[in-house]
């Protein structure tokens, strides 16, 4: 008999849901004090908020331009965007929940048959001396938990959504008291999300464990298997999420830009121009609420694939709960560490200068890091028995307490690791961004060449990283080891997220400003704000893609743990060919995302020139464009275009389950996943390249960068189309084949049982 | 005891060699067809030549402009480009040339030590029993093969060029009697270099078994083992040609294009532009020289990768020689079905109009295909015993003649799928490359969104073709099925190869006219080839990369057996991080060369815009521009910077071989060829398709072609931008990509002794 943890049971059911409950408290506290910032004419109230010691004038005062009106305008957009955002995610979640619908009468069906129905107990597939609960029960609550975990990536990203767009126009406003004060307001509303993503999560997960306990009772086995089906339904919403989100953002932005900047020579995010509203609408579908449910749906998965493989481990089979919640405990314990780390952004330090953003940004990641690993130590310690044994397909194998503390720390670390990467090939700050800004000299040819050189130059360390956590994590402690180096990776999910929807809501402050038409210093400050959520937009996504490799890879191994089979043996026809073929989906998936930017863009190009051609007034800013089309336009191609992507990544594992068996499908598994993770980096990253490069000529803070410019110069045209290209890459296909590789690894983990009984007819019969 | 061969050993030992005799006959006769166009004034010779029953009136009696100093122009042009690449090659060679020597050094260091350098006998690897030869006499035969490869790739390279430089200007005169007479000329001399680089393959691979053989005598395991040097020796070579070549090529190309059509507004081929000359010399080095290493490197490693299974296979341990000779006889055979399908195009059908061309090189690669699967059952009928067992990781396995011919043919068949694939979306004749046409509508972004989304949609069918094939052909021979499945794609390599030169040519004699200030009709004629050209040169890469990862997946296994591990487990920490970083290394091989490429072009853009500058008249045309610098620019750039992905691909198996040992290694082989097939192909086709979407603009012969041009129009300019993005993608890095896969391949199995015996050093201390 193992030893236990030092934690009583007791203890590890009270802190759990209370660190959850504090995260959830914590970023109400932020939403308050982010309401405070009024956006009604009565300035009085904000003014007076000003608790740092020294005065606060505004700009317009400064200026001696002291229009009241603006504060109207600016709430007059930011409902505008709100709404559209709102209509959008609404028929979006219609069409979504027709699927959901569907897909979990598939999982009800088709697991249930796994035992033709039957309603009897049957022997445990790992352990034939205990007995478990029927096929039918597993059935049921897996399509329970699936639905749970829809419906909360579904409120993830709306909440999110909601969270931004409340936020966006009060940023712009206190952007006019100072940079600093309009960074506080921006940092915060994505630390609302951030915090209350997390522990909504946690939260969720830690009852729904709790109910189907009642049920199961001692069948850990049963009970966990049927858990998975959270990480499913909250990364399959993620991807619609995503995908729609990602063509509906683009399109209009795609779209906006090629009439407004490179025909017409206005700004970007001019009044005139028809799409600006369903530009800014986009980014927060598609960089929010897409973004929301994406890192929702790996921190799902990552706690289900560990949780599965612990429950089959030691700790399961000694119905250990407290080591058995070691998952959880660490996002617990995240949410603590998250918390401090945001103090130092918001409280301990504060901004004064635009040169001061990044590396406060940085500052964070850095912290969070360093004081998790702490935190990582304590948890280990008191969570986890200083020796038990973990599932290695078929063997049990016996992992001490420190080993697994490395395993959670090397993946926390990588991430830092890989964070910092992308920092230097999307920041301006740094060699490669102006390279590519250099080229454009001779043109846009050579802008793209030398961009598309740096993603994938940009591949090779995160790379390294990722496999060197791998090898650590899974020689230490099997899948296991990966599942926790992967919940190590998203533990400051919190921050992650705080720095992540920072740059959307920046984004759209500096598009309020310009709409709202006030002074030219106020888009400096946003154009700053924006610039440095470029760079951290690009570190999230590195995050994102780094933390699924680790994900599938867990999920993966639990798939073929639960499939019955014990090697996936490249050197059998089966397996290459599941190989060969699975590394190319991610390319028909592009492929498809994409085209539907693509179409979608030229159809907006289309009504906006339309406008542009028979509204009179228009250029002259006489009369208002017609917003609303644009908006719908961008709404029906997005639902249109999600679909066909959505059904690839969606039906992918059950056809390739069904006809060619699980040999086949872990091929597919490992090619996608192998494949998938260098294209998803390096399209985020030529794309945050070209849109930094762009920026860079810009603001033309240097020497060399003064050369490029000015705005409309040749080389900033040439930029500009890079900044175009890059959209589709770094906003749509590169984010969502994440979603992609994880997805397909957990769908094929909860069809698993039956893939194992009714699968690869095609070769059982040929 | 197995049956052995219809076919007696003396028979075969006849057939082979005669037949690789017939195809350099056939070679030879082709150029003396070709030499009969004189390049001195005299034209009488070759309008008497006249044979198809009309008169040949040259168009420049037509027009009565009978200027007889454009023949001596085109010659002193033509000289020009030949001493260039001449005067490249040798500087290439020179440099690669040490670098063989000093690899040929480690072959024979690293292979001898395996047993200590000792001269004794010892037991067999595969069959303890027996007694073969020692180490050190594998690593000296190796030694010798690996020289004798590279010697011959080097020279299929070299004397490509020399006929391709030979031909080019007879092309451009041709042209003037009419476009079937010029594709005669430009398709025969392609036929030149196919038969002439086949048959001497074949030949000098049957020559080095038979002499090694007097060695070895009855150590047939020992001796194929030795033999896979002379396919590492191709291959490593062809890299740097490719490499190189592709370098040049691009550099020469781009930095033309930028300045010349771009902001000088001269058309291509500009006598005036400094870099024309260079940009000619590129195309033979290139894509002549570098492209027949290459598909040679593939047939050689082909080759090798089949004999090596086979030796250890009943063939070998019976010593059946006909049948261990299969593959030669394959070879063979392909050398004489090719003779036939080369005289439809040249004698049996006569070209007359424009729109004639691509049926006639399409219907060669259907003709070649359907007699070659008789060739092929012939071949299988007679070469093989009806029964015998194959190799297939540890145990044999049985096999019937019928099951190999299947092998060969899916492979054969599969080509041609690919094949009509890359011609559907790299020709202006279908929706693919039209609908890329018309999205240069609204600029160079949207072109380049929609040719990559092209790509890497273009890469769905060929991956399913390559998977079936592996998944038939493994099935039924392992990995020896996987080998003659290669060789049936590369079999009809001769006439894949004449209308790959074919290519090159055209566009090389474009060059010529257009320099040699010939008429306007004889450019439209020429481009009217070249366009075609543009198609097929797609369809080679496609068969190059297709028969790559047929060919490396084969000498993968190989490479497997001989390092003497069983599985190669996705599940295990070794081989998932070396699928991962193995996946990753495409994207870092192509970081380099694209970047290479653009800094290269960069320079010349430099010295092209200083020339118009400095040198008065330039575009007047009353002065001469400097082109020795140019030319001397691009051979710099391209020498130096091919070392660095050189020196990726030939390292990164001896570094992960001996520090981290067979598993990793063989996970690295693994996801560098799935993951690089898809890059390859992708990029060649997106290239290929952006280089014709501008040709459909500027051709203008539909109505919606019209609507988007002429030459100058704003999506014309578009289509230019993306033309010079797809440069480096479909000419340098794309291609290269397949021999990176290829040559990894090779190198670990040749070293494979080695790295069993001393490999994975890292985990055997740590």
């Amino acid at each position: 008999m193992v030893a236990s943890a030092l934690l009583p049971e007791l203890w590890t059911e009270i802190l759990v849901p209370v660190c959850a409950v504090v995260g959830i408290l914590f970023s109400l506290f932020q939403w308050y004090v982010v309401s405070r910032v009024k956006l009604t004419s009565d300035l009085g109230a904000s003014s007076s908020a000003g608790k740092n010691g020294h005065e606060d004038y505004l700009i317009e005062e400064e200026e001696g331009v002291n229009d009241q009106s603006v504060v109207a305008k600016c709430a007059e957009i930011q409902t505008a965007i709100s709404e559209g955002a709102t209509s959008f995610l609404f028929t979006e979640y219609k069409y979504v929940g027709v699927f959901m619908i569907f897909f979990a009468g598939v999982i009800f069906v088709f697991l249930g048959s796994v035992e033709g129905f039957s309603t009897e107990n049957k022997a445990c597939t790992y352990d034939a001396k205990r007995v478990c609960k029927p096929a039918l029960a597993t059935a049921a609550f897996s399509t329970i938990a699936f639905v749970l975990g829809a419906v909360t990536s579904v409120l993830s990203g709306f909440l999110g959504m909601k969270i931004a767009t409340y936020a966006n126009a009060r940023t712009t406003l206190e952007a006019r008291k100072g940079v600093g004060k309009a960074f506080i307001v921006a940092f915060r509303s994505g630390a609302v999300m951030g915090f209350l993503l997390a522990a909504s999560g946690l939260l969720v997960l830690y009852i729904t464990i709790n109910v189907f306990k009642i049920y199961y009772g001692d069948d850990w086995e049963g009970l966990f298997e049927a858990i998975t089906g959270y990480g499913l339904g909250g990364s399959s919403m993620a991807l619609f999420g995503r995908v729609g989100g990602g063509i509906y953002t683009k399109a209009a932005d795609v779209g906006a830009d090629l009439v407004g900047k490179i025909e017409r020579n206005i700004p970007e995010d001019d009044p005139r121009n028809p799409a600006v509203i369903a530009d800014n609408v986009g980014d927060n579908v598609g960089d929010i609420a897409g973004m929301g449910s994406d890192l929702f749906g790996s921190y799902a998965e990552a706690s289900c694939a560990a949780l599965v493989v612990a429950s089959i481990s030691s700790f399961g089979n000694n119905h250990d709960f407290t080591a058995m919640c070691y998952p959880l405990l660490i996002s617990s314990m995240g949410i603590l560490v998250c918390l401090i780390t945001t103090l130092f952004a918001t409280d301990f330090f504060e901004i004064k200068v635009v040169k001061e953003i990044e590396p406060a940004l940085k500052n964070q990641l850095i912290i969070s890091t360093v004081i998790m690993t702490v935190g990582i130590a304590i948890v280990s310690w008191v969570g986890l028995p200083s020796s038990f044994t973990i599932f290695n397909f078929g063997a049990q194998k016996v992992v001490k307490n420190w080993q697994l503390f490395l395993c959670v720390c090397v993946g926390l670390w990588a991430g830092l690791i890989i964070g910092f990467v992308t920092e230097y090939y999307t920041s301006n700050a740094y060699s490669p961004v102006q390279d590519v800004a250099d080229s454009c000299r001779t043109g846009a040819a050579t802008n793209v060449i030398f961009g598309l050189a740096l993603g994938y130059k940009s591949v090779i360390i995160p790379i390294f990283a990722i496999a060197i956590s791998i090898f650590v994590s899974f020689s230490f402690a099997a899948m296991y080891g990966v599942a926790v180096a992967a919940l190590g990776m998203l533990s400051t999910i919190a921050t992650g997220l705080a720095i992540d929807a920072y740059g959307p809501i920046s984004d759209n402050a500096g598009g309020i400003a310009e709409m709202a038409g006030m002074s030219h210093r106020i888009r400096e400050r946003t154009d700053a704000l924006d610039a440095a959520g470029n760079t951290t937009a690009a570190i999230g996504k590195g995050f994102a893609i780094g933390s699924a490799a680790l994900v599938s890879l867990a999920l993966f191994g639990a798939f073929v743990s639960r499939a019955g089979i014990h090697t996936v043996d490249v050197l059998t026809p089966k397996v290459i060919i599941g190989l060969l073929v699975g590394a190319m989906l991610p390319y028909w998936f592009s492929a498809m995302t994409m085209k539907s930017v693509g179409s979608a863009a030229l159809k907006m190009v289309e009504e906006v020139r339309r406008q542009f051609n028979t509204i009179p007034g228009l250029m002259e800013g006489t009369a208002k464009p017609d917003y609303a089309t644009c908006v719908k336009i961008s709404t029906d191609a997005s639902i249109k275009e999600m679909i066909p992507p959505g059904c690839l990544v969606m039906l992918t594992p059950l056809i390739v389950g069904f006809f060619f068996g699980v040999e086949t499908l872990s091929g597919v598994l490992a090619g996608s996943l192998v494949s998938g993770v260098q294209i998803a980096i390096s399209a985020s990253n030529t794309g945050g390249a070209w849109d930094n490069a762009k920026k860079y000529i810009e603001a033309g803070v240097s020497e060399h960068a003064k050369s490029l410019g000015p705005k409309g110069s040749e080389p900033h045209k040439a930029a500009v189309i890079g900044d175009t290209i890059g959209d589709p890459l770094k906003d749509t296909s590169g984010p969502s084949l994440n979603i992609l590789i994880k997805l397909m690894a957990v769908e094929s983990l909860v069809f698993a049982p039956f893939f194992a009984t009714h699968g690869g007819i095609l070769f059982k019969y040929l």
